[in-house]
């Protein structure tokens, strides 16, 4: 039986002001998690939020996470936890969201036409400020949904299990093992029975999404030395071996110009494409245009959306970085550097495990390197490996977010992938091993890390209705699957 | 008839310590040009040199260059040029000689053993001090030589003219047209009939050697560019062709890990080798130790010194220094850099027309974008020529040369050439039309532009008593050729 919920919906509309104060204040509090200076506002906004849920009615702590890592004089801002209603109701479905509460950096000086840290609301309703839709937008959204609950007299549908983190922004500091942690039994967390994140965007800007992958990434170096101190290229230019030459060799060997790895084996660990996957990309509402837009550039690979969609979340890619070591600034130095070394990253997909990358990556440097018969030393050696995730999105967490959709944007969800990373979303999984959802509010022109971040006001207010409707839905899925 | 010179000699080495005190009080100067701050110095420096040779007699002139291209608020230091004798003997050859009277930085804090601007002998005669040997030691020479001169009471042998710049560590900014004009009929160094210029080095210890030959350098850039900004590998990595990719496959096939420069009709340019020329490299004084010890390790291109020497100095080389754009901080950083610029630069040879150089190297990299097939755009460029530069070392000015070497050293110089530029060279051969002598002081060893830059005692006081005796050779050379 589909819920009832014109009166939630009505209640959202009317409270639509009160909320947008909501999100006004919360983008005043320069919450910038990267900058030092900027800790105690981080802070700062943790505890706001605190304060907020509790005056909601929710049990809230603040956990405090220790001294940074690596900047041992700076104290991580806390997670902020909750439950709601305070007191567990048995017979609910109990649902953990996470969000985060900290910003990416800021300055007006950037190029900014309203002040970062002051929410600004044109006439197309687009709600200009740091934070707004990353993540401040979508975190305020269940805080909404509460309020909503209660001012409509609305029965909360399931148990609610918040984890709002203030170190998003820089790589999430402490908080994996706070997860973990949390996820055991007797823990705060034990009891989830599905994951909901909302901190992804649109595809586009008209059509929602539900998303369901992550590529993951293997984030290599190749480092080639020679010589003991770099060199006048005047004085050592053709007697001596330059590891830069070496390197240019071994980096041009990975990848051609239209993204094909030519790293022997590779291929083969990429899971098959399905007859019934193909057809999943002709519908979603995706475009060439969409892409020449972001690009900047009609620079693409493929000249069709669904090999570029493939192309961006269930392919690997290959990417060069840069090189650390070389000459790097503008104007000209005669300088043969002594070492030099080659960053890339392979962004992986089903089935690739990072071990066997890892193998395939060592042996074809190691043979490109050989066939070059240099004199020079090579060390070729992973910086970071983070999984790929793939959920099920024929689970109730999914189907339930999908007739949400439906019936708060009268659409259906396109099913989508993300062609990066969001390393929480499978610490969530493993941690409770139970379905994690990604479901967005924002849209693909938000600009999140960008100058002139927003978050159109259509997006919020129906976002606030979606999260509050998801959670009905939820409450009516099957038990079973 | 061979000059007797041994009363001169004598003076050299009776007035050793006072030579030393005045490099010293040289040394004391911190003339360093690439230093905003210093310039008050680098102009005292010129002063100090000028007042130097006015009380030993000399007509000296400190002629102003004017504002600093680029950095107009600094004025240039003045070229200090002069004449000894005062009044001209037309019956004598006229020398011009060339030196600086700048020097690079130096802090102790960069690891000097001791300190930079104060001279330090220690017990086997090293003598350390930003300057010693780059280029002061052998400008002082030229001092030291008229005061021997007048001391022990011998007739000057030739006239002298002289060019000291303030500029050479910085690109020797207003020289070329200031040595231009003054070698203009009616002007300064019109009547110059040879040069001789004291600013390198032995290729040992224990060698003297004159040089000949200088290679060129052109530096080019190959800008590629395609998305409109930077991107994020997870999100564009399989859709979008990388400018990244591209480049480091077009700087791959300019130049094999031996050196062989790969680019269609260069080989075709240089000079070939006759059997007199092969010959000369064999009775070299260096070895295959000397160039492991200067590289820091056994990454040479050759095992033997023959062609070691010619990949040195008689072959062209092409070095790839960077690239700019790119990532190239330590770290990991999962960007798509939008425009990357790889910087390389070819030695070249005899008998390369820079202009012939540019076109193979412009058909070169557009032929190998070519084959990429790619959307991204190219622009490679120029970013700055000198030519290379060879003198014949039969004319009467090397063979003065060799024959001072003979009677202080007790040896024949090597004829050697050298793998780095000195522009000056080229610009005083072209204004003079005359043969220009490269006669170095100092040796391999003496670390010029690095920490604990040294001259020895030795090489200051033969050196001396080698540009006194040079002089009377050329006095006595026959006047033909």
């Amino acid at each position: 039986m589909a819920p009832q919920l014109q009166n939630f919906y009505q209640t959202v509309d009317s409270l639509a002001e009160p909320f947008i104060d909501r999100l006004r204040k919360a983008v005043a509090i320069p919450s910038i998690s990267a900058e030092e200076e900027r800790r105690p506002d981080v802070i700062k906004m943790g505890h706001w939020l605190k304060e907020q849920l509790e005056g909601l009615g929710a049990h809230m702590e603040a956990r405090e996470l220790g001294p940074q890592p690596h900047k041992e004089h700076l104290t991580l801002p806390p997670a902020i936890i909750g439950r709601y209603p305070a007191q567990k109701d048995p017979s609910k479905r109990t649902i953990l969201v996470y969000g985060h509460y900290d910003v990416q950096p800021a300055n007006l000086s950037d190029g900014w036409a309203t002040e970062p840290f002051e929410l600004s609301v044109d006439d197309k309703g687009r709600m200009y400020g740091r934070g707004s839709t990353d993540d401040k937008g979508p975190v305020l959204g269940w805080l909404n949904v509460i309020e909503s609950h209660k001012k409509a007299g609305i029965e909360f549908p399931v148990n609610l299990l918040m984890c709002f983190e203030g170190m998003e922004e820089y790589g999430s500091e402490g908080l994996d093992d706070f997860i973990i942690a949390e996820c055991k039994p007797g823990k705060f967390f034990e009891d989830a029975d599905a994951v909901c994140i909302s901190d992804n965007y649109w595809l586009g800007t008209e059509k929602p999404c539900l998303t369901y992958g992550l590529r993951g990434c293997s984030y290599y170096s190749i480092e080639i030395s020679g010589p003991g101190q770099d060199l006048h290229s005047g004085v050592f230019g053709g007697t001596a071996q330059e590891p830069m030459t070496d390197l240019v060799r071994v980096l041009g060997s990975l990848v051609d110009t239209d993204g094909n790895i030519q790293i022997e084996g590779i291929k083969e660990l990429v899971a098959p494409l399905t007859k019934e996957e193909e057809s999943l990309y002709t519908n979603i509402a995706f475009n060439m245009d969409n892409l020449y837009e972001s690009l900047g550039s009609k620079t693409g690979i493929f000249p069709d959306k669904e090999r570029t969609l493939m192309g961006r979340w269930r392919y690997p890619s290959l990417s060069l970085h840069g090189v650390e070591g070389a000459f790097s600034a503008p104007g000209a130095k005669t300088v043969i550097p002594a070492k030099v070394t080659g960053k890339f990253s392979i962004r992986t997909v089903p089935n690739m495990e990072p071990e066997d990358v890892d193998k395939l990556v060592y042996a074809h440097v190691d043979k490109v390197f050989k066939s070059l018969k240099s004199k020079n030393k090579i060390n070729c050696y992973l910086q970071h490996a983070g999984k790929w995730w793939v959920a099920s999105p024929k689970h109730w967490n999914f189907t339930a977010a999908a007739k949400a959709v439906e019936d708060v944007w009268h659409t259906k969800p396109d099913l989508t992938r993300e062609g990066g990373s969001i390393p929480v979303t499978l610490t969530f999984e493993q941690a409770t091993g139970k379905n994690v959802l990604l479901l967005p509010m924002g849209s693909s022109t938000d600009a999140a890390h960008s100058i002139n971040e927003k978050l159109d006001r259509r997006n919020y207010i129906e976002g606030i209705k979606l999260l509050g409707a998801y959670l009905h839905y939820v409450a009516e899925e099957p038990m079973e699957g």
